[in-house]
């Protein structure tokens, strides 16, 4: 078979699955999800094994041991996995949720209740356990699900969708909700990104450069994520050991992740106040600063800041820091260069924070808060598929309800228009 | 300049129109749609004689007399668009409102809130009208727009975009939101189809050649409206009188538009009785009914269906009618021939009406109602934009906080994470 009919197998397959699951209610749902744990556990030998045959592959290639160390997995990491679905599990049922509701004059009762997506294509970079993750989210959701994971994992990805499937085959979910996309080539992500009425939406996870291609390319409905310049902008009236607190924490707490601070903007009423200070501590936590002309104006090692480090979004112990005239200014600056992910004021003044909330057009505005409060979890989701750097259908951190839709039902007795 | 340099123009225009536009309050945005309406009525005259220009090319080129009633405007017409933008200028903003909101348990304060999308492209045929009711239902909900309309109605289209730019110049929002993509070729076209970081989203509203076509070359996130293939089943179980008067609204009450029922499937073992008295009254009506051959059996007159049939929206006084063995039938069909926008169950069964909602998979799921209900204004919206019959972002008849994002904002003292 060709690979363009490998993958029409696989995407039908899931279709035909999305149709019998989408109306199941929670209870064997959470019943197919706990048989994945636990057959999780017991695979746990299998699954380690498949993952060597990655590691040993990563390795021969040249792999960095840090990237490794993504790849592995190993009995604790296989027992965490399996932990994760069954919180998945204890998670409530987004589907059936009556969104909104009326009688309307005629007396026709009107519900808009949540129904699952359908098919949802999943396209990830990195480690095996996102495979696990993501197929859960889409299951409890009630939504088949075609995972497209990083080539380098393929070994593992391979025996984990099949001991899901397998574990899928014992319940009521049929086993064909979890597919793996077949094949490892560029051609093979492009039948994913154009099978429009075979997948309801695109979900990337991963950089800049692979969510660009896929939104280029898709003709499949996408959901970007995740890319994060996030700014912390201190502003003239700031509690200065509150904005380093802050700046601290956004920027160094985790510097790998989507949440992290990128750049550091600050009001030139308090520069003189606030930049000698905060580049102190950025340097005792080892991160480098890369500053415009006035921020170099206060620190030897600063580096200068070209335009691209603006834009940059580094996930390292780097910042870009620069001084702006005004609130206004800053707000611009982040129109400009941000991603639109998670902005912070630190500010005393309830004027300037009102200003800074309505005019950062970002999926999350931070008030005398860490941006790395933008997240799932944080908020209370208890899961998430991502965060959500688009405006249309989901913004921000996406749980349970942001994999599904809504259906409107009507209900008369022979109600006619007339 | 180039075509490519105008269109970029009237988009950057709007970009920063939309900044200025999107924090306002509700008043301001009244006053400026109160402003158009009164502006349109004062230029009545400028309207119908642009609008004369458009009809005469449009007769010159041998278009229809019906189309031509569609694109031609006099003073009442364009007195009852403005009352229609007076009545938006009434409706609530959805702007602002707290969609959900919690203390998270360190006493972070977290707030979803509706915001406006941002820049709202709508390509869109047919009627000069819809460049104003457009217009302020983007206007209303914070969004400033971009309006690509029929060519055949460019003149009016013109004119009705100045009247409506100088009423803004007047008020708070900035007369730059509203723009006409200029030039009339496919090229420039694509460039609003392409220009994403420009334009939020775009809603076609039109054809299902449109509409595939807008899908297929975009790179910014579409809303897809409109196209209804809708369906009326008459179970086993149903009241034949009721079914009938339901059949008689869906297809012949206006069967030109999209929430019109173009198929018919009846439950075998209900046939024989209703099948007769459903080709006499459809006859009755001036319907020309296209059936399978269990239908045929019944009718002299019934026209044999082909596939293209059960796939056909014919929007005209023309109806596919199936025989099927189950409700599961009546369902499968759906789901390979429907457009998913509104499909109908006429039954006495309460077991039928559940299984019908939980399975059938479209925009809006009618019980003993007529599928002409599926409606903006029939549902309470008091305006509609178009109906969604995509499953992301808006799905069924979309109002205006359809035409709105959300953004999270978090306050605390100092809050970090540990």
């Amino acid at each position: 078979m060709s690979e363009a009919e490998d993958f029409l197998k696989v995407a039908r397959a899931a279709r035909e699955a999305a149709t019998v699951l989408a109306p199941l209610p929670r209870a064997p749902k959470d019943a197919a999800l706990r048989a994945i744990a636990d057959a999780l556990v017991a695979g746990v030998d299998e699954i380690i094994e498949a993952n060597a045959a990655d590691v040993t592959k990563a390795r021969e290639s040249g792999t960095s041991e840090a990237m490794i160390d993504r790849l592995r997995l190993d009995a604790g990491r296989v027992e965490k996995i399996a932990e994760a679905v069954r919180q998945v599990a204890d998670l409530p049922d987004p589907v059936g949720e009556v969104v909104r509701g009326s009688t309307l004059p005629n007396g026709l009762e009107l519900r808009q209740v949540r129904v699952p997506l359908g098919v949802i294509g999943i396209i990830y970079e990195g480690r095996p356990n996102v495979t696990v993750d993501a197929a859960v989210l889409c299951l409890k959701s009630g939504n088949a699900v075609l995972l497209r994971g990083s080539s380098s994992a393929y070994a593992s990805n391979t025996v984990l969708v099949r001991i899901m499937q397998e574990a899928l085959a014992t319940t009521e979910v049929p086993a064909g909700a979890v597919q793996l996309v077949p094949g490892l080539t560029r051609e093979s992500v492009g039948h994913l990104l154009r099978a429009r009425g075979l997948v309801d939406v695109l979900i990337p996870r991963g950089g800049a450069s692979l969510i660009n291609s896929v939104v280029e390319q898709a003709t499949v409905p996408v959901i970007e994520t995740g890319v994060g310049n996030c700014h912390v902008y201190v502003d003239a009236d700031a509690d200065i050991d509150m904005a380093l607190t802050i700046l601290i924490n956004a920027k160094a707490q985790r510097p790998s992740v989507c949440n992290a601070a990128e750049t550091l903007l600050v009001h030139a009423d308090i520069a003189e106040a606030f930049v000698p200070r905060a580049l102190a501590a950025l340097k005792d936590v080892g991160v480098t600063v890369h500053g415009d002309e006035r921020i170099r104006a206060y620190g030897a090692d600063v580096v200068p800041a070209t335009e691209e480090d603006f834009f940059a979004e580094y996930v390292s112990l780097d910042i870009a820091a620069a001084v702006v005239g005004s609130l206004d200014e800053a707000v611009s600056h982040i129109r400009r260069y941000g991603s639109a992910h998670t902005d912070a004021i630190v500010t005393r003044s309830q004027a300037a924070a009102r200003r800074f909330t309505a005019t950062v057009d970002s999926a999350a505005v931070a008030v005398n808060a860490s941006t790395r409060f933008t997240d799932g979890g944080e908020f209370g989701f208890g899961a998430e598929i991502g965060i959500s750097t688009q405006k249309l259908h989901a913004r921000g951190p996406m749980g349970l309800p942001e994999l599904t839709s809504t259906k409107w039902i009507y209900t008369g007795d022979g109600h006619v228009r007339v």
